[in-house]
């Protein structure tokens, strides 16, 4: 690691990709639950905080509270509790440099922050991404038929995203991604929709799990010209990370490159590489290493520097993929700046590029890419 | 490469995943031949010597046989041989710091240590690991029926296992990694344990390599509250390393994360990273990144690196998984050091963590957390 | 990245796969659709010049046409048209220290220089290896029946081969790598040829895309004992690069390892180290980094110092995989030194080799695999 090269400590960044804060206290291990993927502490494991994140919340967040840099976790802890959830959440919220966030509001299992209470906290304007499935989710919650499905999913996207600036897919999550390159048609929607009712009537919760759908799903995206977000890699254990290699994704973002819309591949570790790849060869495709990046902690430059193999300077985005902790934005921020510093700082002393392209490389990923994507100049 | 930090140079280790050493004396051919996970050296490709692994036993073991650092090959096997094996065994194997020994006997091509005779080469306690894959074939062996084969290996493994800390899957090497996540019914058990049979009265060797019966032993590993070990990733030509990435063990895991019972993933080179993933997110799983700390020489803290971008340091234990060599024994130690070495070195550098942190990290990876995992206090 | 080390910056290198180069000259759109694996530039992503390969050209291409290191693009490309492309061409072709090219010729979406011209431009030898599909394609344009297709391929291989030094499958392209281990029959041969003949018969293009044919057409290579190269990993979008994981070669590799011919794998990337693997476990594999050298620029050299973590360097080889571009050969050549200078000077520093060894392993990488693997001894 390098000191921050000054046009990327200062760089405004657009958090392309990330989620609300909790506004409430938490204990340690409520802390520690949030803290990474893990659903919970291992009590054969040791503490999450032994981990590169967890030394990074200590290293980079401590002295955001007034403690000293690694102080311990419970004293970290103690003096977050002292202070109040929402002060932590202004102060790391607003210590992050970032200018506007692009909010998926769609992934509740707690309360968090909404995007206007968001925007209030950090004192920045932010923008919704509105999840698709849970858009289908609210249809068929609402009640509706086989026939109908299809029109009303698009009536309530279009309600939906009237303000919003892009959609997000987590079939990652759902069936993986191996989605097929063919646009479902009305009679294959029409039917996934009835075996799917047919499993919610039979008492089933109402959960999207159905290739077609999902596809239908991003079609409908791609139709309303909005820029399509992908889960993809890294997430929690409820992941089958096998399935979530984004060039699976291949025959789809071959099938849909003549719409010219964008689609933007998240997170992507382990297989950030493969992402890499599909970033050069489809003009449509855009990535980000949100997630690992704070939770790679000190070696996220490292991940970052993988990814800047292929990936045009052009089609790199910032996020964080925060959640629920404001340290994640903290860390997301000040790590994806460490990354892009170290790697410019490198090449400019192995006389790989000049200062004035490093400025200008830096100002596409930090903000002017995601503006020139999700079409931001003139909002807010 | 870094000089060793003083708390890492003198780090106890204790080596969970090993195997015994030959003890009789080898020309260059027997020597290359152990070498690396190739079978044998290739008329067209020059020396194994010329690897990292062949660079690093002319570095690092040359001076411990009383010979300059770099030493050409024909010159270091001379001076091996004449000190003898038994000497170059106790050499080596008292160089490593390491303060227990697990040992996997089942893998044995050609006469190896038995555990007690390594214990008394390396001047400290070793322990057993018990192969469950051998623990059926020998109750095949010795005779048995479908109907009767699962009480039979209950019996065999409860008496083999008596004195022994855990257990290990080679499923990897007979039907790859892709484990359903269902613990298999008494019937399945008994109808694949018929078809077994069956092939075996045909004349075919005494072979496990059954989807079902894999499972089986896992799960009677698990039921009996033992640690289980899995050969995952890099190994010889006879394994489909494309199908030994530990993803494809994520139903398994998520099935056997009630239990409570650790699982180990050995190795996993090339898929460390998936490994870490799994070890963030699932309580009970632990990595390592033996065979490939030797094999990786000079690298092996590259590949170190990588896999602490996400496995918690109370997740990670040392391995060297050396076989028949004593050198790779005294190289899986010493690179594992130099790996950890630059690794916090690297973060003290960066101020990501502090000197009694180091400290406290490097012991559980060295030693720490195999004891909470194995149960070793208060053993030998 | 460091200074070149002596030795390897006068290194001879045999660059063992490339293509010939365009011999018109070329505006800045047709510069950048050949500039990358991209088919083309992105309304939405910028130039490829703002890529690790975009500025490579500009750090190192442009001091050889006379302009400053990071030259704009519309600079570089205004004083490439004054010089104009034969000149370009010479300059580029000679800069590079490779003594001999290995040319594929058989891939021609537009007119390249053929391996007589391409020699005479760069002042060096050139042999010809011969892409298997295209006979095959060949064999079939000119008129051939089922019953008839093998012997015919046979004898038309034969014709091509006769002064050339090894053949290439692109199976990756047509079928991904997933190939069966077995030696297809010739009734299995007969009737895959009767379906390939019908499908062009019903008007379809003549264009091989049939298991059991990329497979036969292999192991004719094998059984006229000529070299056999693979495209593996990286390419253009018209590449599943999920199906090319060299490690699905993996029956394949079993099968063949018997012959004693040589298997060339080549480029590799993402997949590199799953290729290292295979050159250490099987006697008659190699592996090179080519393609992603020029492309991952600065970042080269980390992308070749995980190959060697396994790959003995009697089986690494050197090439460009240069397609079009001079500017490839230059950027290949200068940037495989590059990070091979790298690599050894890390080593040297760490005390992980001498300076003697250093010298000879980067003599086979460079040229001495090349020439054993090939037969290039004694030719030209």
């Amino acid at each position: 690691m390098t000191e921050l090269l000054p046009f990327v400590a200062d760089l405004p960044l657009v958090d392309h990709h990330c989620h609300g804060v909790v506004t409430h206290d938490l204990d340690r291990m409520g802390f520690e639950r949030m803290l990474t993927e893990a659903d919970t502490v291992s009590p054969l494991g040791t503490s999450l905080f032994d981990s590169l994140i967890g030394l990074a919340v200590r290293a980079r967040c401590a002295p955001v509270l007034d403690l000293p840099r690694h102080a311990p976790a419970d004293d970290y802890l103690a003096r977050r509790a002292e202070l109040g959830a929402a002060e932590v959440n202004r102060r790391f919220l607003r210590s992050t440099g970032i200018t506007r966030f692009l909010l998926d509001g769609g992934f509740l299992p707690e309360p968090l922050t909404t995007t206007g209470e968001f925007a209030a906290l950090a004192g920045s304007p932010a923008e919704d991404i509105v999840r698709l499935e849970q858009v289908a989710e609210d249809v068929v919650r609402a009640g509706t038929g086989a026939e109908g499905f299809a029109a009303e999913f698009a009536g309530e996207l279009a309600k939906r995203t009237a303000n919003a600036v892009g959609v997000k897919s987590i079939a990652a999550y759902r069936v993986g991604l191996e989605l097929s390159g063919e646009r479902p048609s009305p009679g294959e929607v029409t039917a996934a929709a009835g075996r799917w009712l047919a499993r919610v009537e039979a008492g089933e919760p109402v959960r999207l799990a159905d290739e077609v759908l999902h596809r239908f799903l991003i079609w409908s995206g791609i139709d309303a010209g909005l820029p399509v977000q992908f889960h993809v890699g890294y997430g929690d254990s409820d992941v089958d990370l096998h399935r979530c290699d984004p060039l699976l994704l291949t025959g789809l973002l071959r099938a849909t490159r003549a719409s010219g819309v964008p689609i933007l591949l998240l997170h992507n570790y382990p297989f950030h590489r493969n992402a890499a790849y599909l970033a050069q060869v489809f003009e449509h495709v855009f990535v980000d290493t949100g997630l690992i990046t704070h939770n790679a902690g000190f070696r996220a430059p490292a991940v970052l520097a993988e990814v800047l193999e292929l990936v045009p300077f052009g089609k790199l985005l910032f996020s964080t993929d925060a959640f629920g902790l404001a340290e994640l934005y903290h860390l997301g921020a000040a790590l994806f700046r460490q990354g892009l510093s170290d790697f410019l700082h490198g090449a400019l002393a192995a006389a790989a590029l000049s200062e004035v392209d490093a400025i200008r490389l830096a100002a596409l990923a930090g903000h002017e890419n995601a503006a020139r994507v999700y079409g931001l100049e003139g909002r807010g």
